[in-house]
């Protein structure tokens, strides 16, 4: 039987960059399975990650359509993110990612924080619809859709950390 | 007649201090009435400050109890800190002050922010219950709360920024 995978905070850090949230997911490791590791992440997410770990976790995100990642984001985080966003950029074309650009722009400037929706399987102008619906709210709502979306991103970057994991055969095996 | 009172951005900041909220308030100026002030400041505080700007205004309080504003908070907003106090401050003892002080502690810990309440007219003890039943409650929740008490905390130094201005003639009186 395989020992439970063991992660690092680093490895946490690349499915949300909130350090407080790695911390603690780090502490509460080993987890038994993926939907435990899944539960104790939005536990700590929306009860224990103050308002400014949530901003710093939205602040390792890249602009949906942006080819480059913040420079303290993790690689392995860049490189999900791209993964994210493969539906988008296949269906883009160059005005569609070109309004997307100066939409991003305009949410910055209104909410303080990038645009986070979970790209995955998402083209580009499904998500320029919901980032002109989402436009609308006030600050504070936005906040929190935003956070929900993050732990949507979360769980998929989880999943891919668990799998990437499972393949690696523990030493204890026999 | 006297001419509507006006008002710099240093006025408005130490009523709130979001340097947007201050912004906008001065660019809203004049205001016919001190509801009208009050009614343009609700509408900029919840659907334009975005969530930088409350934790910027957050930051320029004391804590409660405490005798030094921020260095950053202007001496009109430490000045007024203080008289909100007032009632604390007289109702308090040596250990009921030592107890804030450590709860003080915990809450920033916790939420990232200094607590804030409207504490006008309200007794030490009054406060710190209020402070340890608000611990309890999740983050964003906190959040929330703490930006409806800067409001109100906000609508009364407005009403202290247009009463110290109502005494001073105006130029045109006739």
């Amino acid at each position: 039987m395989a020992v439970p995978a063991s992660f690092e905070e680093k490895d946490f850090l690349s499915c949300c960059g909130s350090t407080t949230f790695a911390k603690h997911m780090v502490t509460a490791s080993p987890f038994s399975s993926l939907e435990h590791a899944i539960s104790v992440a939005r536990d700590v997410w929306f009860n224990t990650v103050d308002v400014n770990g949530w901003l710093q976790a939205f602040s390792a995100h890249p602009q949906i359509g942006q080819q480059h990642a913040p420079s303290h984001a993790s690689q392995t985080s860049a490189q999900w993110s791209k993964g994210e966003q493969s539906t988008a950029l296949a269906t883009a074309t160059g005005s569609s990612l070109q309004e997307l650009s100066e939409w991003n722009v305009r949410y910055w400037e209104k909410f303080g924080f990038v645009f986070l929706i979970c790209a995955s399987g998402r083209s580009t102008d499904e998500i320029l619809a919901e980032l002109k619906r989402r436009y609308t709210n006030r600050p504070i709502v936005e906040f929190e859709i935003a956070a929900e979306e993050q732990m949507k991103i979360t769980e998929l970057r989880l999943a891919k950390l668990f799998s990437s994991k499972e393949s690696i055969p523990s030493t204890t095996d026999k």
